[in-house]
């Protein structure tokens, strides 16, 4: 970066929530605790406009004054994602419709549908009362869009106004309805269509739909997220001058986060470590070990994804990210809400840090006592009392402080691709019940972690490949002729397989058999593919496994085989530029690979233990004990000098040295 | 109680099933079997009015005859949970509206909604029907009103009606939006409404609904069951002197079943003990264990429990229940429906007597070759020959009147609070999803069965509190201030814990933290909550665990903490009146602070074997063995005088000796 | 057979799916592969009718064209699996209505409702174009109506269509609503119906709707398929006098094959091993044991089920029967999709040759690389190059013509009787949740099969019944006096038990007690029954045991019981002509009681190693080895002459020898 931030704290505030006698007081003690960034505003929308047109602002005006008054700058989010009753009730038809075809009802948030016209104005009105009202206050720090689009599965929308939209989109794509059925193959079981007007939403079929129909929806809405979210960037840079982010959440791929961060200045998301443990697919003594820390991957992979993001809109030069959301303690929405362990929380902070985060904001300031997260812990205590939380706050604000610490990641040697479309894909055709993209995706992304390795996880773009040493690139759906030949030209080792480049842009397989377009860098076929229950992995030696997915492969000139499976089939393809794995690696099989692409491409990697993990940012190198033992780091460290923490890392603590 | 009523044998009869031919038979072999109650009419509306207005109670009035003939006492039902096709097709909106908005049809039972004025109407014209023309006929002995209020999940409607009901209950209890916008806390996600009719039923919302708006849904539905249940009892009781009862169900808490009992003279429940073996958590060495006998505790918890409803309407002294439908073979409903054991039949019986039932009615008189419950064993078979349950009402009328056994329960030393709305509120918010209130009462009440303890379950009075030596109440969620000045006078032992007194009657959570109004009694504060999966139970020590619940708690002045955790946390907080127990306890972790706590009140205890179960009625005390081996019980019984059975019991017997 | 046919290989072919310029090409590798049989035509609407009325069949005629000028032989399939959009567009209600209410949109396959009068009219009609244009062509060898009937649940249609014809059903089967009152047992819970105009659909009742009501559903709705498929047989028939036939599924029972069959010709299904294998209970060492190659029994059962429904229409000497699709590779539908096993491809052929297929018809030519089955393999890669399948047929077609194989299988000694009604009547009474009809019957094929007994699969029939040595019926839900008298004038001993003659026709307990009709066979009274969850099956010897269901027996006289659960009662009864098994048979048990009744009929067993079967057709012997290892049998072939294979017979391969 040309100037790189300082790294700092923050939390979000809801001033509604409490009498306007105490907000002095929370300003004060937010800047006792370092606390920089504050967000308001992103779910107010009744109290500012209580009745049609009737807006009161004055509470807003008076939150930002003392927030200002205090030296606090304010992140002011739009509220669309909680328009009010009487909204809703001048056009019910603005809500969306779930898959079975039921309304999704007024009652929580997010009760709206992206391709609802008169809402989308409604929008319009709300977010220029809000850029031309404070775009200039001298508290303003950055704007949020609406707030986690797509949470509570609200992308996808079966209404009547999706259904319009989708007709008039594909008009707009294919031109003709016979350019339709061709590219969808709708000769197959007559589904062919006279005009637009007869395509249906693909749900509530007999059987399944047409896999290229459910993915041209996927991408309508994914792209309704986008105009819905521009509609709004738009506004607001026409009265602000203040850099727009929007809070993503974590495992959500619904939309496409690349797209909508092209309109977006800074990428933020909302981190929940212990919250996403439970939904990884890992087992029981893995979700006991971490229970209290989370996923010693999850949260790091999301960081690097939102890094991507950050990116987007003004190249890596200027990517800026943020955590928007932090978790400080129990969580009210998991299957289970267990407590971080000690120094957990501020085991997440540093993760961020070292990631590159210029903010680590923490939701929130203090718990309500009422609603549906009156469970959810907050820095404060209901009563306003520090909960634990606040003083993690304390102690880091000062440690940055003390190291002038700066978002400042350098770009990585290897390039791990991730890409919305595929993680579509694979779950509108898993073939097998249990394959998922993002989760082959943190196969690999976990084995790199385990050797040491700074990943940046990247759209599959030409610019995001160049520069790279290696490029690692599963179960990418479609590879494009273009997207081929920037590969081709970026000298990077490519790592590839299963299922990469095993269809084309109309969910079609490729002319002449997968891998497609890749066949330029590696000369295979494959002609088989299989899935298999969890009985039955396919072993191939010692405790190497291919897990639930397998292809036959064909290999052509110029690509030498290896490692046959016990039943004789050939598991890995090679040449000097690539390697591609016929199947879908357990751990030891992800370690084997992965280490061999790095030594391939001539990148070192350094076997951790297995609590261990690892990360640089700004000339220093963080390490991390995620682990219930404490665990001596000082070979890793030699004699470096440590900026904090000791070489011998208690449980769940960070030790961080100068490179 | 002031008069002891005789215990004895019921049955329910469907005469409209059978030829009257067969009548005079059935009514013989009643008698024979030592029957002296019979209910009927409960499902007859079709037959008793086959088309609109169109009346046919002959074949009631001949029934009524036969069984008055042989001296055979009659149970009256009023037929309104079957309202015929005609009625339904004059009034379609009348049908019950499921969570997911889906209409619930004619075609089996239950198929209206509390909520809907007409069908209430109707129900009040044919209620008047059968008290004028039976109110007053010599063999009449008590009413029953409707059948199973809710079975089939059919409390909570999401109609019309419902809707409009709920408003208006609404708009009565808060008076102005604004008092429940702040109850609610609806400024959380823009939820503020301007006008009752801008508020919604709680289903079918994007995330989950604000848990207070559940909670009124939850207020509205019950009141809702009660104001149904007393339109029939005020007309009854205009017509007749007879007591009324209604038959509730086993596990099941839509409503409260205290409020309903206002209303009623009789408690009567209908006890399938193999059948619920199945709903209950245990593992399956327990299952198989009790397969044939089902769960030691769980029918002894009903009983107590609707001994304690019989006690609502006129105050303990003339508190009078019944089992109005006790199994007599396999049932069909459950998922699986086993043979009982030998002698199991029978040990149900007693256990039902020795807490005090005045009466056993057998489920039911002859099993129809037919419909529904074809499969549902009777005390006939099909074709009219002697099935198991038979002989066994012959055996046990015969003893009860060689005992001249009648209904008379001491008031227990020990009381077990047993709260609707805490049920309501934890099914809102479970925090953990496998935590459940109902279950969390169970572990302390089992526990205190193993004590060989007589236990009260009691609701939350000042009434049922006085006199206690030891009141336990777990997870109660709202402890009003009454209540806790009550606790405080009542001179008892109060053990409390887990999520006792966290919430307010908003369902907010306490002012300055929980217990609430416990603090009068015990001075703590819980800082913490967390929830736990089950493979990361808090290990105590030795084999006493927290499993899925824990609390982080600051003893204040005057309490002593004791036991930690493994991870270091304290466990149990108590002072001189009060024990605060910091989790949901394990079995073991149940049986010792419930032994405790009996220690504390000064309550002596006998740790039992883990088959035996011991109940006191009437000077009598029973020893039932529920399990597989024969257990010799004669230091229990030691020089007493037996009324029947053996100090060593047979598998599935039971033995009474003179108190 | 008096006229034997050849056996020969055909191939389900989509010429639409493909340039014309390659359908020659086709032709002459399906002809250089030995292929015989080419079905065409049943996806098709929307080709041959692209807008109303206006009428496209030249490709169609063209391909007749190619393939008659090869030799080929063509199977046309009408279309009416597959309305078009404009048709469903021009009659909304004809689309099907699943049981929640939810209409079952266009964009798959099968959106029809087979209950609409108007659809039925468009179905007339392009049937009638079909049989009119090709109903002599001189390369149409037969017919197929429609496909899959009742593929994707498609039979039971919850839609007003449905409603209204049920009503006409009813009032046709009953003549007066008391009849049918009376006949339901309607009495029980005032479901009396004043006309057949007040009866619902048995679908979203607040609890389960009267078994007599749905098993009456279950009937019309099979009902409907019949005169569906009538309809077109009726129209076809006018114009060709090629056979008709229907390829119907594995595993599905939602209608009666043997009464769509009496009006067809040819009984036709669909075979896919590996797809099936994840539908059975058995445990995942089996699951993986025959990953590859499917369930060594079930594939053979449906063989047995669709000759006996080739032999409906025209009796015995003439019954026909195909497999109209065969796997050829992994498929795309399953949850979990493997690739065969090296030799399996093979071994399903020749077990469908051994069952006296005429012909093995191979799912489909070419994989498309478009649409829904994309994923589902074929005789040739998506590319157009040779796949496995394409080797097997060249392989197989020869080796039949060397062999101038011919389908001729004798009637066997031994009956299994199944029968769909019973599958009905237990899956809407199944009083134990894991109980199920097919598995039940399955229970006894596999042990007969372990015993290396060629078995027929019978309806109920007299004809069906006669001249048999043995003849089992576990579970027939009703015997009707007919059945029971053709039983008793047949000489075979009979087995029977569990569940064997409970129920009348009315699903009703049968008059004096199960097995009802069956007493005159053997003296028995059933008076209990218990279902019994997995953890408690009931003991009898050994390993022997009953699984999840139990029955008490009374013997009266001449009646023998043995082998005494570990509980003390007896489980087997028998006199000199029949056995009956009170419980559901573990495999153990099953292999027992199958070993005696073949004892007890004088037929010949042969134990088997758990992987081998065997078969007879032709005076030919086949044995198949299903499992992994390689197992000699040079004892079971003896001296006889070999036809191919090996005494050792290879993992997954076939041996012949003459009879
Ligand atoms: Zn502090
Ligand atoms: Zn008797
Ligand atoms: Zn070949």
């Amino acid at each position: 970066m040309m100037n790189p931030a300082k790294q700092t704290i923050g939390v979000c505030y809801y001033p509604e929530h409490w009498p306007e006698s105490r907000w002095e007081e929370d300003a004060r003690l937010m800047v006792a605790a370092g606390i920089t960034h504050v967000r308001i505003g992103e779910f107010a929308w009744s109290k500012l406009e209580p009745n049609p047109g009737a807006y009161n602002f004055d509470w807003l005006d008076k939150s930002f004054d003392v927030l200002h008054r205090h030296g606090l700058k304010v992140v002011l989010g739009t509220p669309t994602a909680t328009p009010p009753k009487w909204l809703v009730d001048r056009m019910p038809d603005m809500l969306a419709v779930d898959e079975n075809g039921q309304i999704r009802g007024f009652g929580s948030r997010r009760h709206y549908c992206f391709s609802h016209e008169e809402y989308r104005k409604e929008c319009a009105r709300i977010t220029t009362e809000f850029a031309e009202r404070y775009g200039k206050h001298p508290a303003l720090i950055a704007w949020q869009t609406d707030n986690e689009y797509g949470c509570h599965d609200t992308v996808l929308s079966y209404s009547d106004a999706a259904l319009k939209g989708f007709r008039n989109w594909l008009a707009q794509k294919y031109q003709s309805p016979d350019a339709m059925n061709r590219a969808w193959g709708n000769i197959f079981w007559s589904m062919e269509y006279r005009s637009f007007d007869e395509v249906e939403l693909p749900n509530l079929t007999v059987t399944e739909p047409n896999p290229a129909h459910v993915m041209d929806f996927r991408r309508y809405s994914s792209d309704q997220v986008k105009s819905f979210n521009k509609l709004q960037t738009d506004i607001i840079r026409k009265h602000s001058n203040a850099p727009i982010g929007h809070n993503f959440m974590g495992s959500y791929t619904d939309f496409d986060h690349y797209a909508v961060s092209e309109d977006l200045d800074i990428a933020t998301w909302d981190s929940y470590p212990i919250g996403f443990l439970d939904r990884d697919s890992s087992d029981d003594e893995n979700k006991a070990r971490y229970l209290g820390v989370g996923d010693p991957d999850l949260q790091a992979f999301h960081h690097d994804l939102y890094r991507a993001c950050g990116e987007v809109r003004n190249g890596a030069v200027d990517g800026r990210w943020w955590v928007m959301e932090q978790q400080p303690g129990p969580v009210n929405w998991a299957p289970y809400n267990p407590a971080p362990y000690p120094g957990a929380v501020e085991l997440w902070a540093w993760e961020a840090f070292a990631a590159g985060a210029e903010l680590v904001s923490y939701f929130r300031w203090r718990q309500p006592s009422f609603a549906q997260e009156q469970m959810h812990e907050a820095l404060l205590l209901p009563n306003g009392e520090f909960n634990e939380g606040y003083h993690v706050c304390e102690k880091i604000s000062k440690m940055l402080k003390q190291m002038d610490s700066k978002a400042q990641v350098v770009r990585a040697d290897v390039a791990l691709v991730f890409d919305y479309e595929s993680q579509w894909a694979w779950e509108i055709q898993p073939q097998g019940k249990d394959f998922s993209y993002i989760e082959l995706v943190m196969r690999y992304y976990r084995a790199l972690r385990r050797q040491g390795i700074n990943v940046d996880v990247i759209p599959p773009t030409k610019e995001a490949v160049t520069g790279r040493k290696l490029i690692i690139m599963p179960g990418m759906f479609n590879v494009s002729e273009d997207f081929a030949a920037a590969l081709e030209s970026s000298k990077a080792v490519i790592l590839a397989g299963p299922r990469s480049g095993s269809k084309d842009e109309n969910f079609q397989i490729v002319q002449d058999l997968p891998p497609g377009a890749l066949r330029k860098l590696i000369n295979i076929k494959i002609t088989r593919v299989e899935s298999r229950p969890p009985h039955s992995p396919v072993l191939l030696q010692d405790d190497l496994a291919f897990e639930g997915w397998r292809e036959f492969v064909v290999p052509e000139a110029g690509v030498s085989a290896s490692m046959q499976s016990e039943d004789g089939h050939d598991a890995i393809f090679e040449n000097d530029r690539m390697i591609y794995l016929a199947g879908r690696p357990n751990a030891p099989l992800a370690d084997y690979i992965v280490t061999a692409a790095l030594d391939k491409a001539g990148v070192a990697a350094t076997r951790l233990h297995r609590d261990i993990r690892v990360r640089d940012n700004n000339n220093v190198r963080y390490i991390f004990n995620y682990g219930p033992e404490t665990i001596d780091c000082s070979e890793l460290i030699g004699d470096a000098q440590l900026v904090f923490g000791a070489a011998s890392l208690a449980p769940r603590s960070v030790t961080a040295y100068k490179l």
